[in-house]
């Protein structure tokens, strides 16, 4: 469970690190919105997805598949687990 | 009682500090608006939120659950102690 | 008074430094702008402001109380002495 | 195949590395898209193209041939193998 | 008088070291447009303006005081002598 | 031919060497496009071109002539003997 | 002539250092439009223009007379005698 996690989180990078191999949540600036299991991230919050989906309220719109997403773009990563209710 | 705080505040980043674990409203660029528990900030002002909920015009309209959220889409952070009146 | 303080100021800075516990007129991008209290502030004009009040038009639109206030989305930071009359 | 790529990906420039010579879907903001063969990248994720064509809604809309795109304006960037299903 | 000034300018901030205590003419982005005394700058362009109005053609809207100005909203900064005929 | 010459493009910048003294199509954002010769570049793709020519729907707007383009305001750039088709 | 200064430019700032002294064509983000005489520059491509004019479909509009443009609002600069022809 994430929430339990809250206290092994000291820097914002801890979320990402604990995301990895799990469906997150990518909302990118101009309200395009990806999900996808998180690969890889690096310090410019640059990412990689697998099975990256486009997403518009919530039904998939267009198959992305594996993804690298720029970080200057993104707007929150969010676990899907804790948010996609 | 935030409002006491004042004097210790020397830097802009000791109030993110004395806001850890405390709910905090987040206003983005784009008029998104974030209410949230601060878990964790760097000097980018990446934060990690608890129980994140994307707000409007007072009312929750999503949950976003643990979210990461980067630094320069963020306009400001206010303890909802102080601001949510 | 503020006028008086003109040959203190040798760098930008320095007005900040000398608006340290006076109230501030902050305008944002994006048209909003905030009175509040300057509690603290770092190079990158990332600031503090206590009592922080959104305003429109000269009138409060929304209480935002204590807040921290990232540095690049702002415009403009006045001594409300100077500038609200 | 690239889902079998995903344990070799540490790093999100991992996965350009691994798509050197092969074709990718580059998406720009500003709704530009190009498909083209990733002939290099560099740490800004500047990139060039061979081949590159502008595409829209999946259909071919200009060839413009060898390019240098500029990381700057790109939002991301899948191996087309994996997004043009 | 300016023009006789220009064979000492060899970098852009000699002329804002000219300009001081001079008033000036300062275009921000998004239209905006002050008028005031400039008393100090860095690097950055961070300015300070003593007696700060906002213009709209040529006429004053507010009186903004004085003022700190982020530089990165910044177009051109003219001193007024030369450029309010 | 260009085609020929993406064994020896390793780095990015290695594509805008190649087409030095050659004719370039330039897209910047916000749709302007040039056609001209290219000069000279820097790392942060700061170019001069010769005889550049403003371009709207593959038609000569207006001759800029020689000119230095700032980097920032470039989206991409090809060699026009392989866009110009 | 500047097309003969082709072979002296190296660099892109090169073409600026050449200018200097001489009529250019500013073109800015957003439409707007200098014409001056290039007096300095330094590597964020800040300027001092001398009897800046501001340009409207080639027709004067604004005398803004001795003026500093910040780099980062411009688009390109071109010698006047190569691009108003």
């Amino acid at each position: 469970m994430f929430s339990r996690m809250v206290n092994g989180i000291e820097r914002p990078l801890d979320l990402l690190n604990a995301s990895k191999g799990k469906e997150v949540l990518v909302q990118l600036k101009g309200d395009k919105q990806f999900v996808g299991t998180l690969v890889a991230f690096d310090i410019h919050i640059n990412i990689v997805l697998d099975n990256a989906k486009e997403m518009e309220n919530g039904v998939v719109k267009k198959n992305i598949g594996f993804s690298f997403v720029r970080g200057d773009t993104i707007i929150f990563i969010s676990p899907a687990s804790t948010s996609l209710k």
